[in-house]
């Protein structure tokens, strides 16, 4: 695996320019650190825009607090997703100044940094029904803690589409749109139609019947009649999070 | 199988007070006539408010062909539906006086009874895009040939919902409402927040990739959050105009 | 978004013929009411003939009890769906005089208006097995509740078609027929040749192995050989309550 | 692989009650043929009820050819099921006395043998409507060929369920029911509660949409409200066949 | 719905050769008994050759109490399927005698009657591994009480193909031969290819990953590659059994 | 619908200080241009960011022709996607000076505007395999179209991971990244692992047996390791322009 | 049923060049030992390179444990996979020296013979997530036991695709490599352009949504762009464990 | 991404030990050669063991001649497989010398190297029907080309399983085992249970109805109950021969 860096750093190096340790300093990697049982990627953060976020569900309680509590050391941010009640209780017990945010099922320890990378952004964020709420407060929550700003429009759903008309000009003012949406999951083609900038999909798992556990919305969302709509995975907020940072901030 | 028709008829029977004959034209039951690869079914009219409607695709031309004269001879009205241009051809040269209805591909040959049940009802018919329109035509030719109004609205999909906001009052003057779409087929819904009469819903097999020949769009319809919108089999336009039919004549 | 209603208010009131007020009186939209979690749309009524019910499934009990106090206020009238024994007891508890349909799942507080609208109408609701009564019940205790006459028959599925030889004359009756059945859902196709009005089919999610949890007889109903019956999600009961109201009232 | 039968002839065989032919004649297997492309085998009939048929679709026409002559000079009969047009051509050239069913897609040379076996039986043959008739008569003319006596009863779907009760007693004279039926595949239910004997339901892949191919019939056939109904695969003429023979001959 | 049989009775009457009773009587249906919940179908044994087995799963304890009780009453024999241990506690505390087959998850109260038709036949009923037993014995119980001598050969898979060879005689002794398998389901075929008879396949849904909950087997068994097998439902032990006495006494 | 601006315009024109007319100009809507099949939306390119892009594939060769002639003189330019060599044909001799790009399936009519909005933006274009390139240049084509610059790296599968080592460094050039891949499609987690830009993915329906059309390749994506990849529908190069566009122009 | 084996050996016992006994211990069938509700294979190590298995899932813990019993009895190793914690505890309790492994939910009682079959080989063992590592565990504990070495990898995900790089050289010391991965699957394509020998892909059932539980990585698996990737059902640690056997061992 | 071996080469760089060409030497790559529409991979066969293989189906002829003629010239050998016959003429004119083998749909230009690692190996190549062979040769024709021993056993499926029996011992004699089977696909458990060593199942998309292009197969293949049977993607014979070399060869 040569790429063009590695090539010039080898030049360089052999021309006596860089030491090697200069060398390897300068590829930017910081090797993860082994767990046992997980690799922590203290560098993702910058070779990505999103920090690692710990998936909870599945995990043993104390799995995850031993993964925060290292993330939190080296980073100074841990957060969680899918955080259960009672690993919530360990985790508040065990890493005070933590926060519990029930209905996103997030768990935020520490804080971003105060660099200008973490700050500005402002993202709208849409549900169709009341029932849609957790995934998007699963992006929404996120999102605020790394300093973006977001505004809220929850409920709107196309069977009574006089609701959106009375918030369309606020979310103009944002520069991504994410709308979480279950069921016939029609409003994300809706906003489309209705909004220029990026608009992030995410189909929302509620529904009985026929909704097939988020499968009906997730195929009105990828065959939305508005072209350019992207989609995430069903109920994924935290893919909706990161997809709206890599807009926000991945060029910078 | 005793229901009770049959039960009074043979105490009747019994009694005197009814011939075997009467018995047996009481229960109103024309035989089908066998044809050695179909039983038409000339009676069908008066139980249900549909006349036979002749499913031209998979059959031979001339089977088409030998079944629509028989329906044509019996009661003065021919349909089929999913005629191809060579059967199409057939029967025009054998059955003069018939109609092609291209883009519907739909056949008639003689036309509806001046009988009261014939005349009367209006129904809008929507498609959310062009592609829509051959399965909207399916319906739409033969709820006219039965004197059924059909007002057209189409290609006004949810993308640009303002193409719906300029026709919203016109499809409130009809008693039932049509709506043909595919892809994301989120038009029936919002559709079904507007219109507060019967709403039905024809998914469509337009589009590509996951839309999977109208899944995507039937998965959308049976979910539509705008509650009782009912929902037909993917491109059924006979369907939509049978069960259109019901609720205008049903229960005259 | 310019419709032609709202290009006639701005012209009239141009013209001095109507104050901004009474145009806006005019558009007959009262916002929905903001609880934070969900957008209460009072003005459903006016626009759809079903009044909005609670879907009480994956909600908090008290989020539940909150919704229908504010519906009971201001229309007199609250419904919720899938209600569970625990959310039954809260309600009956804090809304006295509210009634719980238990094989339903249905609580009802308050009552239908007295007006014209809510009176009327003669449904035949129809079961396949004793599985399908609960998904039966929840549409008829709804129909019952908005003033429809409801007349069950159970338990008829085609093992045994002489069960329903006896009650055809019966269901006749009526003028809408909705029929639930799951499994292999050939009741709604027997029903569509016996019956002329309007058939609702409600695939029911009982029956094991290759049943898929309503798909076999979702599927069933999509493909019904008797055209025009129309089908709703998988146990969607009150889906079929409204399609059946849309039918009734709709064009009133 | 030890089987008690080879235990005892080897036992025999030690005993000097049998000598090694005799003992692998005993077992009675004739080793197939090998052909290069297909092993042909004749033992077939003396292990099973039905003489091997071959499988024409997506073989070559001159391998078709070349096997049915195998099989005709071995055993007197050959049988091809799925032969199209241009192979039942080259088959009539090459094998002078050989019979083309064309809507059942069955070619046969030769007949079979006189011995009691091949003679009787009584097997009744159903349809849903005329599009399922080329699977049924797949069934029909295998059996007629055989020896079997069948019964025809086309088109009498459950649309129009009196179509059946014209017919049912003639039904109830067969030994085995055969129902073939395409998108609801409601007959096979009712058939079963009125027929005591063996139902074998043999979904279709007619239909459109939401039919998928056959795949609503087969859910439809294998979640039957009638007890006991059993299933083959989509379009499966040639396995119906079979299995009514297993019934009919396999315990003589 | 005018049959022959009707048609000719109604004739008989008139010639004052029956009585209206005589005739009802000759039609031999005794109306099913409603129990509100259940229509009770006393005359199924009649008309088929299984009496009414009541599906516990998913019903009140007290339900499936009650419809006992009633088939007991009436017939002498009462059976249910899927019974839980608690539901089970609770029928052998009210119908004392009756038999709870705990492997088989079956329930019987009473006895088979003594009549001719009620005895003899011969069942092999084999399983592929051991967790496909309770599926077996659901099938293997209700044959029993009914009269059937049943062989069992449990856990006799494929992939020890050696296993069948010792039995494989001892399975040609029976009539007909039911094989329960999960996962790849290939014992089926291989039985098919051994035995002449009919060749019951039920698919089970043991397995995990892609075995689907049945779904692999189901195919399986579908597409076997011997002619003539079978297939029941995923998991439907009772199904095969009414299967296997359609053939042993269907036509008796 | 009431919307906050058309209430402000309402008042403005009460208070005189707009016109009626002005008030319609305010909206900024022109309506769509009807063709009797089609309806042609000039204002998109104002609400959206990309212009409206015919969809040839399914449409008369005609019909293609007439909304492009349209299109492009309304708004000097016309695309159109999925156009196969006989419309494209019929296009070049109709529409002197369009431009057939083959493997993209596209034609292009006129040019696009030359005001600032249409110009600037870098998208790097990645395939995995060769057989992605058609769908990958759908939305090259386009987007150079309309002024973005496009970088190009095709066949660089994770198979040859060093492929893809070779120009990481060049992709890190752009703003946002198009990844087309069918089969396992893992290039668009390895991407999204090295980009910390927008990553926009295009499942392709290349592959055999278990691609299932682009199925697998769609999952991959959805599931995809790297948080923040967004998904299009299968094939949907045309979407994932519009996806770009909507990142690099949707907030000027 | 006559192989050639058993040919000559009726041959050779005719000759009396062998006896009875010694033809049937040369056949080296030890007949399976039946349970009464399971067959327990002993001579499976002889036919096979894995010893049969116990899957404890979905069996009563006292049936596993006899069926452990007699296996330890017999053989000297007996293992059962899928063993919960209560489970466990009995086998613990009455299996003293027994092992519990309870991240791969294996128990070992006894321990693999010292044979030179068993000892040897070198195994690679990957993981993209740390959610894999319960599957991984199931097939490297298997292979510890019987003698195998097994270096692991874990939580190498092709997202921090330089995680892969430090451990290419110390995977390529194995002979064959075990790649677990669930949601996007990736990493089995990716290692299998950096390793020439055999690859088993093990897709797991982590992640969400349209992870489907596994069908997303299995699909991918699948569809892997690098030839000669094998793949396991989901989660079948145990069944990885048994073809990397194949590979090692088979041919000794 | 710094991989140790990089790490090692800058420091011996570094050092003066090594220029750096020869770092990047002895990293081995030799850059894929772009044609414009492909990267031709020459350093392939070093890293895998199998040369690149084109696939033909879906690329125009003249691409697939270009890449062969590229492919033979670096390194004497090109193969090419789902080759239709129009292609293969192209071929076969241009390429003089290529071998076109028919039945395998491969192109074979040129021939393997002479160095010991393309000799020696023995597979046994199985297929459970006649359909299936097309598949089969696809590997045994690539396999034979590298100079791996094929020994074929076609059309020995389980409902004759005694045609299995006769070959078991000539199976044995190969080191890994190629199972090709469609429909139910049974023959790779049976096989699996018979054979030591590895088993590579390649389900084949033979059959109809419920065998779904070959879904049935491919379930099976996973599901089969003989444990440590791998899979390929459905069809894909050149991953079985891929798979067999890296069985054979890939640690050599």
């Amino acid at each position: 695996m040569i790429d063009r860096k590695t090539k010039e750093l080898i030049e360089a190096v052999a021309r006596g320019e860089m030491s090697p340790g200069e060398a390897l300093r300068a590829l930017g990697d910081t090797p993860p650190e082994d767990l046992g049982f997980a690799r922590v990627d203290h560098s993702r953060g910058a070779r990505q825009v999103l920090p690692e976020i710990v998936f909870a569900q599945g995990k043993e309680p104390d799995e995850v607090l031993r993964i925060m509590q290292v993330l939190l050391e080296r980073s100074g941010l841990a957060i969680a997703s899918r955080v259960d009640p009672d690993t919530a209780g360990l985790l508040s017990g065990e890493m005070p100044g933590g926060v519990w945010h029930g209905r996103a099922r997030i768990f935020v320890a520490g804080a971003a940094g105060e660099d200008g990378e973490a700050a500005g952004g402002h993202v709208a964020l849409l549900t169709a029904g009341s029932s849609d709420i957790p995934v998007a407060e699963e992006a929404g929550t996120i999102l605020e803690v790394l300093g973006v700003t977001v505004s809220r429009f929850f409920d709107i759903g196309v069977s009574g589409i006089h609701r959106l008309g009375e918030v369309v000009d606020r979310i103009r003012q944002a520069s991504v749109c994410i709308v979480c949406a279950g069921m016939d999951a029609a409003l994300p083609s809706v906003v489309g139609g209705l909004f220029r900038g990026p608009v992030i999909a995410v189909p929302v798992s509620t529904g009985y019947g026929a909704a097939f556990g988020g499968v009906s919305a997730l195929l009105s969302c990828l065959n939305s009649c508005s072209p350019g709509v992207t989609v995430m995975n069903i109920d994924n907020g935290v893919g909706a999070a990161a997809a709206a940072l890599r807009i926000l901030r991945g060029s910078a």
